[in-house]
């Protein structure tokens, strides 16, 4: 059995934790000092086993990672299920497969901002934001070859509220820089897929 | 109100549509050809807004998007929610952001998957896939400026079963080919930001 919850790097804090933006700041310095003492912390696998169901239908199971040098388990088996909505021939079991795109993008960069802003003691009130990504579904379709399959822009709106505006932009821009979503949607990651057929 | 089900581009189908692996394979060709007479149609916008909860804990709501030159809902408002795990001082309420990068890049080949086999004739029993994604935490920590932010490479391995082990191979490539979601995560997409703070 993999450790299922409790597990951090740090296991001496005995004070109260410093709690901003309910982020423990006091956890989050003491895991940027244990990596720094041992980079090998540092390098995760993420994993995600998916089944198709039926037609656009299928559910990924998000559970066993690796990081901190060791095996690891989510605290419960997280569980998502796409497909597409009916006007794309789909039966609407969950979101589209590019909306969750932009939902890891939403995600990565409201985290990033809550944990830089906790880590620069700037308080947080309210933080919400939208995205919008514009496709031309020639593409996917086969249907042009002058239309790329991918999204062709993603725009991103972010309203926060909280300490000095000048300060929480700094975070929101902070954030950006070290999104992990943001680095791997604009400037791409190698991919290669391998088929077992039969 | 808009559209919020039932609502396809082919209202003229009256014998028994032909489904194979759950495509409705009539429909299917129906909208090809309703796109190739008005390619408007193919324009969409798909969105989400996120709300920040605590620490690293967003949530995502994928409801609205347009296309067919309407604005319309999914049959059910979709919510997915994020966070980052114990040991990457979360609360592990949800996948991490970059779990959801791989459940989109699972689902969207698996969907193209069914439709392209349906469209050839070739039928599916049984598909599952696993997804790796590697990610040095130094890069988003600041600790290294030689390690990016995202993942450095995705492995996807995929098992097929149902006709000809070839033509299974060759949906499993035609399906990567016209994939929306492989296409940005290996070629990247512009991203714009604005920030309304205070």
């Amino acid at each position: 059995m993999h450790p299922r919850k409790g597990t951090t790097l740090h296991m001496t804090i005995t004070e109260n934790p410093a709690i901003r933006n309910g982020v423990d700041t006091a956890t989050l310095f003491a895991t940027l000092d244990a990596i720094k003492a041992d980079p090998e912390i540092a390098k995760f696998q993420f994993r995600a086993s998916n089944r198709w169901i039926s037609g656009a239908h299928s559910r990924s199971t998000l559970d066993g990672f690796f990081g901190a040098k060791q095996e690891m388990n989510h605290a419960v088996a997280h569980v998502a299920d796409a497909d597409h909505p009916a006007i794309l021939v789909g039966e609407d079991n969950g979101p589209t497969p590019v909306e969750y795109l932009l939902h890891a993008l939403a995600a990565c960069l409201t985290a990033g901002l809550a944990n830089i802003a906790a880590a620069r003691g700037v308080n947080l009130t309210e933080v919400t934001s939208t995205f919008e990504g514009d496709i031309d579904l020639l593409g996917i379709l086969g249907l042009s070859k002058d239309v790329r399959n991918g999204y062709q822009q993603i725009k991103v709106t972010f309203n926060v509220k909280g300490d000095d505006p000048e300060k929480l932009r700094q975070v929101v821009e902070q954030s950006r820089q070290r999104s992990a979503v943001y680095d791997v949607l604009t400037h791409g990651v190698p991919i290669s897929i391998d088929v077992v057929a039969g």
